[in-house]
Formats: structure tokens, C-alpha cells, sequence
């Protein structure tokens, strides 16, 4: 079919619209709902339960600053867990990171991993790396089992319903303390401060009681709400805003700089307000 | 009418779509199509030619970063002029620097500002306000007439398609150039990174020859294209990156604050790319 419009209501009274090319697959997991399709815009996009989960014209924004912003922020870290991520954009970036000798990557749904290397496979290659162990698999209880293992955890979730409900509770957060080392980061999406400002506050609040440091960061991912996305640190010691300038090391990137490191944390007053 | 969606198509094959609660004035005026919608999920609206100008929800945040920027870097703006911004929004937040003394607009379109003040009351509300000059006419000729006049310009235009075609020229530079005092700074809207890519390098292009001091800073506004908009600077002396802090004084806002200031000038890397 011909003339067929995409449209994702972000919200009951808003959305976005985007011409496809062609349907590429849609199938109900045992999960969600994954339909990935060939736009004219953004490339070949990824949905999940009629939600936008990436595009290859704009993932490289998402994956880079989930990845980079707690990376740069450990001194040394060797090992990472991604929790969900099965499209692999964000264990491509992990992997830019010499220090990083394991990534585990633990995602609930097995179709999202196979479907993303069959129609994204720029995003979705390096899951093959010798240095990565994909599992299909519970994340919650993964993180439940793990103790004093990981340097960075990465929570690359779907929003809070259907299968990533259990991965905004403060429960949760709880055992990704347990599951860091001494000095380890965990970083979580956490939607958009435009349409889900009572998320983000809820979000920073069951964080700060649990990790010394909590920080709020954004970046522009125009096929997301609002365009503007924002992330949740909790840190048990080194401070994201703090990282010292030697730190940073060359990578490639199209997105993240050290310098747009720090100023992702400077936040427009509105959603200043929603982290005190 | 209800069930009545409004869809902006941004580029050919992408847009974002609205519930309509009440469409409140529609007219083809001399220069533009000019349309007034009461929505769900911003409230009330202005679109030209079909294009979203501005929205009772998210209006903050352009109207605060086309004004405040400039405002803070001069260190005492007292004339300034505005181009476009028939809504008031812009003039609105001019007024909240009590160093200025005279704001003039000039807006091609008189029908814009009357139905602004009708249905956009907060918005244009400070249009009547008697710092306030309100001309109805071609703000190119309005510069290109001027000579050291103004301490700040805001060209607060529409894209590059009809009446505001002029207003993306070399020639309405050097005529800015000319109507600024010798320590006078204008900032542009240039529309957004994502998909017009190529007219932000051309801006950038044509105002460094112009002007010594160029910059390029970004703001988030959800319902224009891609989330992320952009603004060059042109400043003939000051730097809008190294303000001193005594300058900022205190002024009610929702988005702009002075560290926000410094990093909105902290571009993405395939931004920054633009400026060089």
C-alpha cells in the first residue's frame, strides 16, 4: 500500500505523523506489540506497542547520551549491564569505551534483538562483539541477583507500562545499588518534563533517598515527546557534573561532546523545579 | 465541529498533529493565512501559512530565549526593536528589563497583532504597554531606513516562505548592522538543525560577515519541527558566551535562567558542525 501515514499519539490530545515507505514487520510478542517499518523520514524505525522507540536518522542522540554521560563520569568502568536496549545503540556506544571489558545486555523481549539486527543493523551489530553477553531475560530479576558486580548500569526501558512497569520503582532502584560496586552509576530514562513532569519528579525523589548523588539531564531527540528527553543519575560517588577534563577521551560521536556533558545538566527553570 | 484534528506537515513525510476544541478565527489576510484554534493540548494557537507560530502552553519558551539572550549580554540595552512578533510575546519579555526605554515592533501583518490581543490576551497583553511603539509595516524598510538607533534587534519572523523571505538575506544583515549603535547585538530565529540544516550554515555564513561576534544557541519548543530551534547572533562588540555575572539581575521566567544562558550556546556536535 501506497499513502499509508504512521501516527503515534504522544499524548489523548497530540501526536506525530510520518509517511511510510513500507510495513517491514509487525508482530505481537509475547510482550508488545512490534511493528518496524521503512519511513521516508527517519529511515527504518522501531515501535513498540505504537510508541516510537528509534529511527536510524536520530537514534545516534539517544544512545550516545545514555552511554557516554555515566561512562565519562566512572574513571574506570569495566563492567556494564544494559538493561533492555535489545535494538543495541546504546552497547554500540558502550563499546567506544576501551576501559569496558564485559557488557551485559539483559532484554525481556528476544523479538526486539532479532528484529532490530534483521532491519537496523547499523544500530544493532555490535551485539555480536566478543566483549557483549546478550541474554533474554527479566531484567528486574537480573538486577535482583546481581550484587557488588556492576560499574554502570544503563536502564534503556520502554515507558512505565507493560513490561517495563517494574523498572520505575523505587524497589528497583534499590537493587541497582545493590547490583553496583562501591562507586557505580546507574543511569534511566525517564521521559519527557513537557506531558510527564509528575514522572520525572517521582523518578528523582525514589533516587536521591537512595543514591548520594541524583542528577537530571536532557537532550533533543525530535521523534520523541516534546522533543526533549530526560535522563536520571544516581551515583554512589562520582558526580556527573564534576568529571574532571582529563577524563574525557577521543570517541567518535555525532551527538555527545565533553562539553555538551556538563551543559546537559543545565536545565530550563521548568524542569529545574521538578528535581527539588 | 468535534473530532477535528489540525496536522502541520513539517517537512513532506513528517508533521505533528492536534486536537481541535474550537477553531476560533480563520482569514487569508494581505500577506498570509492567517488561523486562531482553540486546542487540547496547548491551548489556544496562532498558525501561519499552516505553520504553528505560537501556543498559550509552550509560547515561554521561544519568547524568553529570542529576548533574554541579547538583553543580558548588552550591558544596557535601552532601544530596542523588534521585527515580526506581532504576537507580543517577544515585547512582553523585553519590558521585564528596566533598562529599556523605548520598544518598537514592526510587524508587516496588523492582523496578526489584532487577533493576538484578542485571543492570545497574556501573550500580547503588552503591546498597549506606553514603553511600547506598535507599527504596522515592512520591517525591512523599516531597518534598511534606520542608523544607529537600536541597542538590540530581535527578528522574531516566520520561516523564509513568503512576507519573511527578505529577512534571510546578507543585504537585511548589513542593514541591521547599520541600524545597530556601535555596541549594538541582533539575534535571528533560523528555524531547526534536523531539517534545515542547510539555511542555519547560510545564516551563520552571511552574519559572520557582518558581524565580529557570531554564535549560534538552541532552545527546545515542542511544537515546532524536530523540538530543537535555533538563533544566531550577531553582536558587534559584546559576546552573548561571556557575560558577567553581575549583569544578570533577577526577572521572572520559566525557562531562561543565566546558566541556562551560557549552555543553550553549548551546541550538539552535528549543530556545532554548522557554525564552521
Amino acid at each position: 500500500m501506497s499513502g499509508l501515514w504512521y501516527t503515534e499519539k504522544q499524548t489523548d490530545n497530540f501526536g506525530i505523523t510520518m509517511k511510510i515507505k513500507k510495513s517491514l514487520h509487525t508482530e505481537q510478542t509475547d510482550f508488545q506489540y512490534l511493528e518496524m517499518a521503512e519511513t521516508e523520514e527517519w529511515g527504518n524505525m522501531l515501535f513498540l506497542d505504537g510508541m516510537v522507540m528509534t529511527s536510524q536518522k536520530d537514534e545516534f542522540v539517544y544512545h550516545e547520551m545514555v552511554a557516554h554521560v555515566p561512562l565519562f563520569t566512572h574513571p574506570n568502568p569495566e563492567n556494564v549491564l544494559v538493561v533492555g536496549g535489545g535494538d543495541g545503540g546504546v552497547i554500540r556506544e558502550v563499546l567506544k569505551h576501551p576501559s569496558v571489558k564485559k557488557a551485559v545486555l539483559v532484554d525481556i523481549d528476544g523479538k526486539v534483538i532479532e528484529y532490530s539486527k534483521k532491519y537496523l543493523p547499523e544500530i544493532a551489530g555490535e551485539l555480536e562483539n566478543e566483549r557483549v553477553d546478550v541474554q533474554v531475560g527479566d531484567g528486574f530479576m537480573h538486577i535482583a541477583k546481581s550484587e557488588n558486580e556492576y560499574d554502570v548500569i544503563m536502564v534503556d526501558s520502554t515507558e512505565p507500562v507493560g513490561p517495563a512497569v517494574n523498572l520505575f520503582t523505587k524497589g528497583f532502584y534499590a537493587g541497582i545499588s545493590k547490583a553496583l560496586k562501591e562507586d557505580g552509576i546507574f543511569v534511566a530514562q525517564c521521559d519527557n518534563p513537557w506531558f510527564k513532569a509528575d514522572l520525572i519528579r517521582q523518578v528523582q525523589r525514589d533516587v536521591k533517598e537512595i543514591f548520594p548523588v541524583t542528577r537530571l539531564y536532557t537532550a533533543n531527540i525530535p521523534t520523541y515527546p516534546s522533543g526533549m528527553w530526560a535522563f536520571t543519575i544516581g551515583s554512589k560517588k562520582h558526580d556527573p557534573i564534576e568529571v574532571p577534563e582529563e577524563r574525557f577521551h577521543e570517541i567518535q560521536t555525532k551527538y555527545y561532546t565533553p562539553e555538551l556533558h556538563k551543559a546537559a545538566f543545565v536545565l530550563p527553570k521548568f524542569v529545574k523545579d521538578l528535581t527539588e
